[in-house]
């Protein structure tokens, strides 16, 4: 075993070059890396995480604004959830899905208590896209029609149905791997589609275009209507007022049902267990994965509402995997409901985000010419970057790349520089860091990223 | 949380009956089950495993002989797999996948140099189904086409890709999802469709069929052929002599990749690190979950030929998940590694099916009128089960259920009776134990199956 590298050290040291070398030629000769070109990527060797940082080899420290893929809720090496994790390792790693699991009931259990009056059960799956996949399944079962619509601006996922779901460049190259899936506009009132002055106008259009999008599609072709509770990746876009309740309501009216994507916004997010609780509307399926756990085991799932489940009460569901209910997975589950009621979870995210990062931001914005607008809640924000505040263009054309992204990725850079990780999507810095994080902790990343800022500014009007 | 169950303890005791109440009354009211009518299952609350055993909360016992779902190869709680897991959730429980990973790059370097000349990397995913998804992907992005031909008699995974893809009744209620899947017909000698009276001869038909539907399909439109190097849940197919060398010459006539499905036959079931290793051919992809560690942690993956990693060297891949290469599931596969290593897995494997299960099932075949053919490989066996031996006709008929499936369905609820925990499908009872069992508890499932059959041979020419 002596070409492998040794794992058996509780972390590497910093600053141990053959091993920092060593990681990083596997990674290049071996490891095939989502979304990339393989061949244009140099990744980063972390050495360890602990709380809101990580480490590279060198020892460098960065301050992680992203929760890696916004799924690190608590943070890297919660001591609780890897107590959790090493506890049912030592108990019962895995058993088949067919088997009643203690964890695996348990988690369910919670789930459904925290979750929205009417729901009933948990299908367990491996992560957030499959969940999609099911919840889409479920629906065209329950409803016996085919096509769902999804809206563009969102991401649910890279399986077949889930990428056909997503309204972003990522599904592009894809074709359309699922042809039931139509794609829709939802409110944005910074780029409004719809030529609205104000959010309430925006939701009356938004509500408006998707009802003559369900009648000419044909009300009794459509399963369901899936949307991000609040976007993610594609911009912390806020459901304008009433915009959910007017698409419930639609929902409704054409007997489709509502499935509500919170893989990215659930699990304290934005303050609540699932970002739909803080508005005015019950869907008949909650997709979630990453904060049910923080990622530390692949885990996601289906929320399904008593209707629905008793449609497979004397008919199979037709879909399943070996790993639905994953003890391990479950496990960390659980823990991380503990460790949200011990710490306070849901009340911090919500005062730090009304009391520290909203203000701040808005202060941000003011300052920074580069700054189009900042919106978000909990801890869940963007900061949308533009060339010119008045024509509102974009710092980066849409989709942009290469040469055509250096101003935006400057800025990136200038974060990294200063020992911050941001979560970067188009032309927006987004901020979400782990929930656990002290205020000080994030007026110190806010102020970096004040700082980065100014090199956007160098671009304005240029 | 006096309304939760109690997870603190190593492990539940046996007779709990409170313990025991809570986890059914939270698996029938919470959990949402694969493939079911969740009206019509009763799951079995499991209290302990270990080894080639489990446990229900009665304290009754089982002898695994389906390794849960084909996936536990190295057993209920190896201590070196519960050792891995534990160690790097102490060390770094995950990291997102844009990042270079010891476990990661390590788990990848392995794979990659047991799996076939001219492999270069790996990418991860969580399980078999979004293996294949993602193998598909990228047949076709490096030829360009869109169609892929897969196989009846298979069973690739349950997202919308994989599932059309699967070619036996699970697909059924989910109509076509992918439209450019199309199915045929592999050998089979058992139930030949081509009237073969040798298997040399049900090879050679098997590839004039695909031959002819690859030219009326249009080659210049097929991007892949995928097949299971040994068919799983649906028989224990083993290729036919020269069937796979000649669907590999096939491929290279027509520039076509050959993607092998090795999510159940692969790491050791069939004594080979993959299944196809013990055939004259070498796939372009390679599809793998389950035994890479045991399904301990949610993992699956493809292997990439040089080839087609080079398409994705400058060109972006269009697809990615948060958990690839998730390092609490690489490690475990690191595991699996040194623990296959140190306990000689593949050999024992071997010689186990070559010198107990094969010589034992044969001659049971010989005295069960029952059983119409024995046919395995290693660790991965099935007894098909009939009413006729002349005629064939199965014990039921093809995915039977209720009332018509009650003759085999009574094979299996004797074996239960009797502690052995089989893997059942369709009219067989397939042979797939854990690669770490004794010789002497190998002969005592296999005791128990022998005396279960006289259930079966019942029925013959009832």
């Amino acid at each position: 075993m002596s070409d492998y590298i040794d794992l058996t050290g509780a972390e590497q040291s910093f600053g141990d070059t053959d091993a920092q070398r060593e990681v990083r030629e596997n990674d290049r000769q071996y490891v095939f890396h989502s979304w990339s070109a393989q061949g244009a990527i140099n990744p980063l060797p972390i050495a360890k995480g602990e709380g809101v940082r990580f480490w590279d080899y060198d020892g460098t420290e960065y301050l992680d604004f992203s929760s890696q893929l916004v799924n690190l809720n608590l943070g890297h090496q919660h001591p609780g959830l890897v107590q959790a994790i090493q506890d049912q390792a030592g108990r019962l790693a895995t058993i088949q899905p067919a088997m009643a699991n203690d964890v695996r009931g348990e988690l369910a259990k919670r789930i459904v208590e925290h979750s929205f009056a009417g729901a009933r059960s948990v299908f367990f799956t491996n992560g957030g896209a499959d969940a999609n996949e099911y919840a889409v399944r479920m629906a065209r079962v329950h409803t016996g029609r085919q096509k769902v619509l999804a809206r563009y601006r969102s991401y649910h996922g890279s399986t077949s149905t889930a990428i056909t779901l997503t309204g972003e460049p990522r599904r592009w190259a894809n074709g359309t791997l699922d042809s039931g899936v139509v794609h829709f506009h939802g409110p944005y009132p910074y780029r409004s589609v719809f030529y609205s002055e104000t959010p309430e106008q925006e939701t009356e259009r938004a509500l408006a275009h998707l009802r003559s999008t369900i009648e000419l599609e044909g009300p009794s072709t459509i399963a369901a209507i899936i949307l991000e509770s609040v976007t993610g990746t594609n911009g912390i876009l806020i459901p304008t007022p009433g915009y959910l309740a007017g698409v419930r309501a639609l929902c409704d009216e054409f007997g489709i049902l509502l499935i509500a994507d919170e893989v990215m916004a659930g699990f304290g997010r934005t303050g609540h267990w699932f970002a739909f609780q803080a508005f005015d509307v019950t869907p008949d399926l909650v997709t979630f994965a990453k904060g049910v756990n923080s990622g530390y085991v692949p885990l996601g799932g289906v929320v399904i509402s008593e209707a629905v489940h008793q449609t497979f009460d004397q008919k199979p569901f037709p879909g399943g995997l070996t790993y639905s209910g994953h003890p391990l997975g479950a496990a960390a589950g659980v823990a991380t409901f503990d460790i949200f009621a011990e710490e306070g979870i849901l009340e911090r995210v919500r005062d730090l985000g009304e009391r520290v990062v909203g203000p701040r931001l808005r202060e941000i914005a003011e300052r920074h010419p580069s700054v189009g607008e900042v919106r978000g809640t909990g801890l869940f924000w963007a900061i949308e970057l533009v060339k010119n505040a008045e024509t509102r263009e974009p710092l980066i054309p849409f989709n942009a790349s290469g040469d055509a992204a250096a101003p935006f990725n400057a800025v990136v850079a200038a974060c990294k520089q200063a020992g911050l990780w941001p979560f970067a999507a188009g032309n927006r810095l987004q901020v979400a860091p782990p929930l656990i994080i002290s205020e000080e902790d994030l007026v110190r990343g806010l102020d970096i990223i004040d700082e980065a800022l100014n090199v956007a500014d160098g671009y304005v009007g240029a």
